[in-house]
């Protein structure tokens, strides 16, 4: 596929930007889809640093894990995300969610309590702030798990999405769980490209893949490739098939 | 089968054209079905730029997505569809919905604001403007999925079919997701073509196949067939089985 | 086994008549299933056609899709269904049904207008006109879909079966969709016969086979066997297994 | 298994009474479970015209399917149920239920119009005016299927039993459809016995069954076992596995 | 596993006992499960006169199936309860649910009529007057299926528990239905004990196991093993796979 | 994975610190999943052993499951709890739930009656009593399983998770059933760590596995590996396969 103009973002995962030619296309909206525990918050975290590494900077939205669990645990990766914080390249939204009631939800930002308008304000606040060309939402299953009304959730979503778009960042949004075979969600109708991070069992060995589900506007390799998470973060073999 | 003045609409895809005996019958209302990542709009703008060049304008119903993100990466692929607008070969409804509660919606074109009366009248306006043969809308389930009751479900998606038989035109619907086995969907029922785009995986190998499940009133290739998506847009292998 | 005095009726396919022995029982009631795209409105008019050519009168009583829709598909296999018509062959009633609100529908005959008293009473008034000897419903599934009360929508279907059987008419019944193994319905319990379409996907080939789940009063061959549909309408392989 | 006084009852199908060692043990209630078209109705008459030729005479009590459709079919076998009935040997209730709102219905009795008290009333009148031996209820399915709260359907089902208990016959009751593995059937549970009559596809061939799920107070052979339905009725392949 | 001061209750299974090396702990409650026409209610008879031979008082408390009809079948494998009755070695409490509306339901007993307090004052009236070691329940199912209210459920499966664990006895309790893979259930999740009986087909081949699924307190045999049932009751073979 | 000052806390079981590397990061929530019968409580009573072995104290939160009957379980694997309780290295709270009415409950504590404030102020109370290093809940289901509205539970279970991260604790927290693939659950969401006691049936034969599904902040072995339950507790075959 020729490609007009198609400017690329590194995702900071070598054989992830190899699977894409490059990287992903600029002001893309991702969403990052896995189960727990496939490292769906290490990717945030290294696609993060790479762009801090680019002088690039990023609103970084934490839902429900707080912040400083995530700084100390990025240190194992070698990753120093105080440090990024204090030179302004990183803005952190370290939110939590209190239901009130059924439909009815509050949320609160752990540094400076209770979010005076909406998530999508804030966004766009801490945005200007720093001159961000990065959002990322970690996860974003948070926002929409106390609504029951699909088309409440429908619209909530909507909004987020209206809002990225509107401040013309690329954006990784993480969500829980993989999404069942023709299931419809509408962050993934919405959304530009789709990764799914899974985890399988073949006689009892355990497989992790990568497999890139949907990307707008560009050709990339749509086969499944295996990673695996080391000091160096995410390690993606995308030039061999799964299973040898 | 000896198919009496049945006139057929070339799809712009060859390899689809070729399952089809040369195209699908004029005036037929084909259903594109998929989950997300399959082509389905990609295969509506393939099919619009087809009629485009043969002279036959289009009516483009875009929701959910904004139009000027479909022309963009449209341009990867060498469609230029901001000049077949300003040509009046292209109308394009640029519609969104807001729920406003549960079953209430209200559709906004992104150009022209609030929808007066309905989307019907507007597809029926815009019909008219540029005699269009052709109306695509993508995707349909952005109409239904506020409604969760199914019988007036029914009756919203019989009212657009309706609306479109009158218009005497050959239409292009998408909807999110594919039908389980067996189960009964009002669209798949009252269209006249249903077209599937799947992915499997088989040991970690991703497949992507179009079927064609149903035409009314022609002789056609009923087995899937392999496709990819390049630069040129669907290639379909209708010529080879799948697996090989 | 010895069959006595069991009057036949010739389907018009010639594979499924050897089926059944000749054809089926006089004055059955046959429920024939399938998903979209298996042909069952193709047997309908097949089986209506072959009755017309003994002139035995036909009451075809279609829901949902336009019967002119029908006649111009129908010529593709050469039946003239108009002719049929003006020759009071055959009576057709074209309705439709808006669906005011939940549970509350309302049928319209596409040619004469709102229906004064009930499905039922039409049926028997257009079955005395012509004398009919066949009573073909295409598809059953529109009058129920709209009741989502089971014990109103086994009333609404004992009241069909028992005008059928009253008025002494063979019949052909569709319905969307291949009940699921063991599943309940109350239009296969009613039924004389019950004839499956079904189509199977192995290893990406697609496979369509008739079978006959249930007929009442006779022997019959019960094994599924492969069908293909032509421009001469069903063909049933019934004397070879359907994996060679 | 010594069984201490255990008179055996024939069911007219040498197979199944090979597996049951002779017969089903007197005074039981067996179930008899399917889909549609597995037979069930042609085992009840053929049981009935065993019990008949023993002079032992039965109360049949036929739902849904009218008695003279049944009767008709039954001379296929060479079965004269109406000189049993005009011997008194046979006493036919004929009933049909009509639903007039959720959770009410009436009982009908085709012959002699409404049912004064109830089913069960009418079962034990029936059963003293012919001094029955056996009491056969096909199906069992249509006094439970307009009851939808389970305590309530419990209750009807147990109030059924109480009374064939109480009434001191050998019962047949036929449930449409085969219960799914491990799910909870009352009217499992309070049988005696339980046979089930299963259709099999096995690589597009189709395989009958009978298997005894359950017979108290008897050894029986508990393997699944081939059938076929013949001009002599049931036959059942009992001495040989069902996959040669 | 050292096992401090386990005191063993042998089942009077032989195989069984041995897959538990002795018995199960004393004063343990297990639950025995499984689908129709396993055998549950024989294992309970069988551990009852097991306990009676052992001079150990045991109270039976029967649910909808009558105690006299288990009586009667338990003759044939030449078990004599009414003698154990009279002997005041077993207690029985004959009870069945009149539900009055949903969940309002009102148990009687067979024998003495309408219970005045609840089932586990009865059981506890029972335990003392005869001085009983065990408690056997069959099935359990019949207290909890007019519950629908989930809490309400765990609410009185926990009482009974507790009166049980107070009583100081050995339990037996039976479940209809065998629970699926990772279901939670709250009578599984009280016991010290689960036992599985299950059947399963193999190419038309039923395969009877019964599996120890949980014992708390002892080393066991958790593997599957098969079993029939002859005249001497449960027959385990624990020494050998389940497949050869 | 080269990991920054994280302290190790053995689990007491080998294999399974061999697995993580050396044992769980200090102050992380794991939450152990499986079915009935895979030993979840007596994993945590082997933590609770190693961990007061090393003179650090924990608090047990005994749910449902009385702590008595534990103690006396545990004197199987050579523990003797009640020896740590008297040194005040085991501080238990042994809490039921009587729900009053659907989504009202009321926990008592089995040794002081009726709890005054909430089961996570007791907690907090007996954490700061013994000045305790651990945290141990089992199982989390039992708070949880009445109340049935998502966003309520989230609530629930969100506040659990703040007080003992608050109180600089590591924990253990059990859960009945193993969570289905993909499906969300807040408790895993929340956790560092998520390990799976699973039990499968291959061919007749039990195997039981554990597997770390996610552990933030360390590098772990994600492979499933078979255990068995001895006298010594839990053993875990690390360094095999599960299938050899």
């Amino acid at each position: 596929m020729e490609e007009y103009n198609v400017v690329r973002v590194e995702t900071g995962v070598q054989g992830l930007d190899d699977m894409l030619g490059g990287g992903v296309p600029e002001k893309s909206i991702i969403l990052l889809c896995g189960g727990p525990g496939v490292g769906k918050t290490i990717m945030t975290l290294q696609y993060m640093m790479a762009a801090v590494n680019r002088d690039e900077p990023v609103v970084y939205v934490t839902l429900e894990e707080p912040m400083d669990k995530k700084i100390k645990n990025a240190t194992a990766f070698g990753w120093d995300i105080a440090k990024a914080e204090e030179d302004d390249m990183v803005e952190v939204l370290d939110i939590y969610m209190i239901p009130h009631s059924q439909g009815l939800v509050e949320p609160i930002d752990r540094r400076k309590g209770k979010i005076q308008f909406s998530i999508e304000s804030e966004i766009e606040t801490a945005v200007k702030r720093v001159s961000a060309k990065h959002i990322i939402i970690d996860p974003v299953t948070s926002i929409l798990v106390h609504e029951s009304r699909s088309g409440k959730k429908r619209f909530l979503i909507g909004q987020l999405f209206e809002t990225i778009r509107r401040l013309d960042c690329s954006a990784i949004i993480t969500s829980e769980g993989l999404p069942n075979a023709n299931d419809f969600y509408m962050e993934q109708f919405l959304s530009d490209g789709v990764f799914l991070l899974g985890k399988d069992m073949r006689d009892y060995n355990l497989i992790k893949t990568i497999r890139i589900d949907k990307m707008r506007g560009i050709d990339f390799d749509d086969q499944p490739r295996r990673y695996v998470i080391t000091s160096r973060g995410f390690q993606v073999f995308n030039s061999e098939p799964v299973l040898i």
